[in-house]
């Protein structure tokens, strides 16, 4: 059994279950490898950005890390965006990266990189495997690394030869380690500032804002009179009616020092203390105020229910009711399309246990507010920042949950950076409905001119934040790659289109045009 | 003048005119003030693989560098694949890369990385700009960098509160460093080769392959009876009738060592001792049989011109006639598409003073010598082995040449890397005639497969080579984008759109089903 064969050998017998590729002669040998053996679904992307977001989707869905396969330093590096945003997820992942055969290093072909310098900036764990013998124990270490809580980044580097020479055959992977215990000492402390009568804010993220923490916190919140928020950006947020529902961090400077006004304290659950997305001339970059103290109840590598449970004994609130959202869900709207409007006809129409991908960017800015009380869903956000994430996340949450509907909010400009990830949504015949937002525009950016002080833009600085002469035609690009869809320019359409594309198997774009 | 600006005016005064530009908030003073400047003209690219490949086309037409402009680590991340290309091609680029303002990186925020870790893989010169009185230099710094022989990657990290604060204006840009004299020793070591009597090649690259430096090339070799020939890849051949011709090392490893075997000498013109792409079981990695010397004529940084007009007088033969190629055109071919006919009808239409960006890789393989009695043409191929380079190099040529038609003969799989160039075509209203080759596989790694001795593969290794299922509808996926086509499936078909296309203003695309 060769080298290749040993690792795939590794990564099934470790419930390494799914591989997004996108290979390359170095990688024959694996790809041949991945064919002689039962176990490892493979996903074909056609580019690398596409790969690394639908492993980082995969993770936050199932809790289990994916495999990539990635073609040498550039194959890598076109994959690097989506792993930076999926580094900052604290998504688990475990990267194959071919490399030339070790002896062929030196004869600097035109592939030759320095694939470890590339890879080290995102990744926990980095190796070069230097020989088939040790490449299943590199692999299970890979396995290991990408399951450290709260999930990590493995770049396992694997040079020609090391795949196909003789290897040792699968190697073991020890069972994954368990998050760290929390504090008491930090248990007492938030205790402390929750009962202190000073305004104290519950700060929640990664496994916190999954329904079980949220339900602990809210708890704690209602007890001890304490406000609830999430951070600005969560991987997996759960939500919907009869779930606490908590509001995010804004985005803009100003709106978040107003909503954290006052503050003296803030309970840490996996989060930092809130920080701007940017710097801007002569505004903070702490967005809380001066004096507030920040209270670590659990880091993002500690057991974050563990902590609330104590939390909550502690403070008495088991018996008190979480806070939960009984409201009604929203009506349809009708009419005229409008931010507004969107959000309530998607609170109105979700479906059960739906899967939302959230990449809308300026037009999903006032989602979240009237899908607070839609059907019960999962809400994942970009954590990174590195826009292109939104298809290939929703293409690795469906592969991890082919029984759930995955909803793709997507705004045209970041949709456009890995629009390959359609053809992947089209082949493996995934259950993705994407609402592609077409407004035409790096919007965000003609309100970050505006708030960075750059003054009136002219023509030529607008041409650079302004994607249309030409329109792009989003069914005609979904269509070309093998989705079929729909444009829209009322709510009425709208609200038609969507309801059937939720309601029927495959992918499904609709354009709104904004 | 702010720092932004003072950098701006640095690089219209230092004569980079162009700027390829994907900007975020972190860029927006940058933005604003090429708005305020005149003679930068913006490009905008909707991936960033698309502005680093165009800079790479547009140094390759005009020996002058462009600016890029790429938001933080993950925007660089995303061009980083054909900077690699562009590298390994000694194209020079001025990168101008935002990132957070200096105070604000210790917070960690979702955008923040290791942007100079990410960057010197593939640059020459790496520098963050630590303070706005700074940067104008650093600026000047990075375009000399930029130009050092034979053309250099210059990355220049742009701080936000860099570009906003007070700035030095603009600083002075040293004239272009020429490139070093050859050696005369070097010069007479590569005669007495070429007089030894013994099997002797002339491998040229880079400057050689120009027609200037083909035609000194052809008088040495034929004055001597030397063989010569071009490197697997070359930045930019000039070609075509009345030129003197050179096949390029093949890139099938059996196929190389059959054209090099019995070789005794090689003289080498910028070029290296011929090595394989990628390494094989069994197979060598050197080229050139055992006991070949190579003599290095002229290293890439040193002056090929000068070094073959040194040698043309040394061996004499400076009255030898060039052996230009004085065959007719092909005729234009007719009947069933074929890899063959393709090369035929390219040849046969190929206008006056065309330039061809080549990533058509297998269905391509054969286009290089029916084309050689063409119409006098540029002929780009990829350096770097990155696919998804050729439509964004058309691009960039483009830009430097708007009064010369590009030709971008480009396979489907490498195309869906960077089908965002299309757009960009579409927008500046660029002449150029795209002919994508619509194989639905990547066709390469099924030769790669077995040559890597992989064995029959399965379905399940294919699927991961197959482009088809859904097959890509390429006209659509155009036509989506801003730029028109046409599908054809015979050769009268393909001659009657191709003639259409060069002849017609603005972009086209010509899908080639095969």
């Amino acid at each position: 059994m060769n080298g290749a064969e040993s690792l795939v050998r590794t990564l099934v017998g470790g419930g390494v279950n799914v591989c997004f590729a996108n290979p390359g002669t170095s990688e024959m040998h694996f790809v041949a490898a991945l064919d002689r053996v039962d176990g490892m679904r493979c996903v074909l992307g056609l580019f690398e950005g596409v790969v690394t977001g639908a492993a980082d989707g995969y993770y936050r869905m199932s809790d289990n890390p994916a495999a990539t396969l990635l073609h040498l330093g550039p194959g890598l590096a076109n994959g690097l965006a989506n792993i930076h945003n999926a580094n900052k997820a604290a998504s688990g992942m475990v990267n194959i990266i071919g490399d030339h055969a070790t002896y062929h290093r030196q004869y600097d072909a035109p592939l030759t990189s320095d694939i470890e310098g590339l890879a080290r900036p995102s990744s926990h764990w980095v190796k070069t495997s230097p020989d088939a013998m040790g490449i299943a124990a590199d692999g299970a270490a890979a396995i290991a690394a990408a399951r450290t809580p709260p999930g990590q980044i493995a770049s396992l580097i694997l040079p020609a030869d090391t795949a196909w020479n003789d290897g040792s055959g699968p190697a073991a992977v020890p069972p994954a380690e368990k998050p760290a215990a929390p504090s008491r000492e930090a248990v007492a402390e938030a205790a402390k500032a929750l009962r202190s009568g000073e305004p104290c804010l519950i700060l929640v993220t990664g496994r916190a804002v999954r329904a079980d923490g949220l339900e602990l916190a809210g708890k704690i919140a209602q007890k001890c009179g304490a406000r609830i928020m999430a951070q600005g950006s969560n991987a997996r947020t759960q939500r919907g009616r009869g779930r606490v529902s908590v509001e995010r961090i804004p985005y803009v400077v100003d709106q978040a020092l107003k909503v954290l006004d006052g503050l003296k304290h803030v309970v840490l659950v996996g989060a930092k203390m809130p920080v701007a997305f940017f710097a801007y001339p002569n505004k903070p970059s702490r967005l809380t105020p001066e004096g507030c103290e920040g209270h670590v109840l659990a880091r993002p590598e500690e057991d974050q229910i563990q902590a609330l449970e104590w939390l909550c004994d502690e403070v008495g609130a088991r018996a008190t009711p979480a806070p939960v959202v009984n409201d009604a869900k929203p009506a349809p709207a009708t009419g005229a399309i409008t931010s507004e409007a969107l959000g309530a006809s998607i609170g109105a129409l979700l479906p059960d246990n739906a899967i939302v991908a959230d990449e809308a960017v300026t037009t999903g800015r006032g989602f979240f507010a009237p899908t607070k009380s839609a059907a019960p869903h999962d809400w994942m956000s970009n954590m990174g920042g590195s826009i292109g994430l939104g298809m290939p996340l929703a293409t690795g949450a469906a592969v991890a949950c082919p029984d759930r509907r995955v909803v793709s909010l997507q705004a045209d400009g970041s949709a456009m950076y890995t629009v390959q990830a359609l053809w992947t949504q089209a082949r493996e015949g995934l259950d993705i409905t994407t609402v592609l937002f077409s407004n035409r525009t790096y919007q965000i950016l003609k309100g970050e001119l505006a708030n960075v002080g750059a003054g009136n833009p002219g023509r030529k600085a607008l041409d650079m934040l302004d994607l249309g002469r030409p329109d792009i035609d989003w069914v005609g690009v979904a269509r070309g790659l093998g989705v079929p869809g729909a444009r829209v320019t009322t709510m009425e359409e709208f609200n038609r289109r969507f309801a059937d594309a939720v309601a029927s198997p495959g992918p499904f774009l609709v354009e709104v045009v904004l």
